[in-house]
């Protein structure tokens, strides 16, 4: 007789993951901390769609960028009154029963943001969400790599003074609080995949670097990426105080990863975890007010 | 100039929402009130994959029962280098731009639960888990009726005895907590579309129904649902105390719905019903210490 025990705390299969009680609590209390530093600068806490129209999302680029990690959503066509699914493990559904796809499956939170804010004139602004994101991969590894995954974002909007602070702090908080969890972490520049070298954008990335990674065992569980007018341009984003489009900048947290790396650090002990990330909360909490 | 301000607390669009951090800051209240009923039974808190394989959910019938309802997530054909999609409002990606369908985007949260637990011997067993359901309706109507929306569930597993009294602690709850908050609530027997009517379940559940629904303003907000070995048949759960299939129970709550009844009650005064949702928690919790 097996019962819920404690080898079932993280079953990942086919790039998705099945977390226990214990995981669960941590990616929970991961996400407040994060959301919690948002809302600590004035963050308003939005409840995004999970999923995008496509054409929203191909306005910003997505599809031309990187189709290959694109995921998206349709419906079947049930004129097949004959519709038949194989049980088999691994059978698919064909293109023939299936209707067109109107809508995206999100592989960052930010952008249902940006499209959220759609021709708008705005004053500096901080806005926060959590979502699923999704992601097809060549190959999934266990929590580090998945097909679907949890996101926190915490992004801002407004002049580029703005937007770059926001930056700053979150990469001081991300710093310190993975030292204070016993991690230890390097802040290294990065290439976007968002910005393929194909593209315009890319060549000025390469002048001007605009993303960079916090990464814990080879692994970014964090990143700080500097949009300047990408998103403000396509979205019609303006900033209140001038006649210029809106920059945005946005601090990701990948709240899977966090919890893969504090499991290997840690050797699964999650009650372990769970004290040393709420003593390493209330340290950073501490030190800022400083 | 535009700003953050309550009138978009919450925009509906295309049958998905946007929600602002008032009603953001309510959904994940209710979440934990439901969830809080959950643990206080004893109930395992899980994170459910946001995708399931097609082969999976056809085991379930899913496809068999309502094949109208169900969407579901693929990738692009990127060997099409030109690829492309339009920008236009409504654009779609063709058929002969997709992939097959190899994940279904769930209608249900417990679907996860059931296949994560297959193939064990339990004892009585309680899991909870929040998650993103999608359903393709003929009609939208504001957050009282979404294409995708977030349900929590608290399913039990085990003897008949033990599934029915989860049925009756949380429909007693359910009726509690819906009275606190002021609305006019009544229980209602309904019809399940899981079971179609094509199938031997919807003759045995004419016979004996088996789902229950909470109903405010002629909206379901909860429903309790018995369904038998159904699950434990096709996913080979059994008790672990005798040699039968496992029965189970669940109790559903749909929190975009809840914010939709609660608004209408107060008005929109948001801070008001944040108010009187942490009475009532209060009381219920009160009420059943006694």
């Amino acid at each position: 007789v097996t019962t819920l025990h404690r080898a079932e705390d993280v079953v990942v299969k086919n790039g998705v993951a099945t977390l226990g009680p214990q995981p669960t609590s941590l990616i929970r209390l991961l996400d407040e901390i994060f959301a919690g530093w948002g809302s600590q600068a004035g963050a308003h806490e939005f409840t995004l769609p999970p999923i995008l129209p496509v054409s929203d999302l191909a306005a910003l680029e997505v599809y031309q960028n990187f189709p290959h990690l694109a995921m998206v959503a349709t419906t079947l066509s049930t004129d097949a009154a004959a519709f038949t699914v194989d049980e088999a493990p691994d059978a698919e559904i064909g293109t023939d029963q299936l209707m067109p796809a109107g809508v995206g499956l999100p592989s960052a939170v930010c952008y249902g943001v940006y499209l959220h804010l759609r021709d708008r004139a705005l004053h500096d602004t901080l806005v926060t969400a959590v979502g699923t994101c999704y992601r097809n991969e060549q190959r999934y590894e266990g929590l580090r790599r998945l097909g679907a995954f949890r996101m926190r974002e915490v992004v801002a909007l407004g002049s580029p003074e703005y937007t770059r602070s926001h930056i700053d702090r979150f990469s001081e908080l991300v710093l310190a609080f993975a030292t204070q969890v016993g991690l230890s972490v390097e802040r290294q520049v990065a290439n976007d995949p968002f910005f393929d070298t194909a593209t315009p954008q890319a060549l000025w990335q390469q002048v001007v670097p605009v993303k960079h990674e916090f990464v814990v065992d080879d692994l970014a569980v964090a990143s700080v990426n500097e949009h300047r007018t990408f998103f403000g341009e396509r979205c019609g984003i303006r900033q209140a105080a001038v006649r210029a489009p809106a920059t945005s900048s946005c601090a990701a947290f990948g709240l899977e990863r966090w919890v893969s790396v504090l499991a290997a650090r840690y050797e699964d002990d999650w009650a372990a975890i769970l004290e040393v990330v709420q003593q390493a909360r209330a340290a950073v909490d501490t030190s800022r007010k400083d």
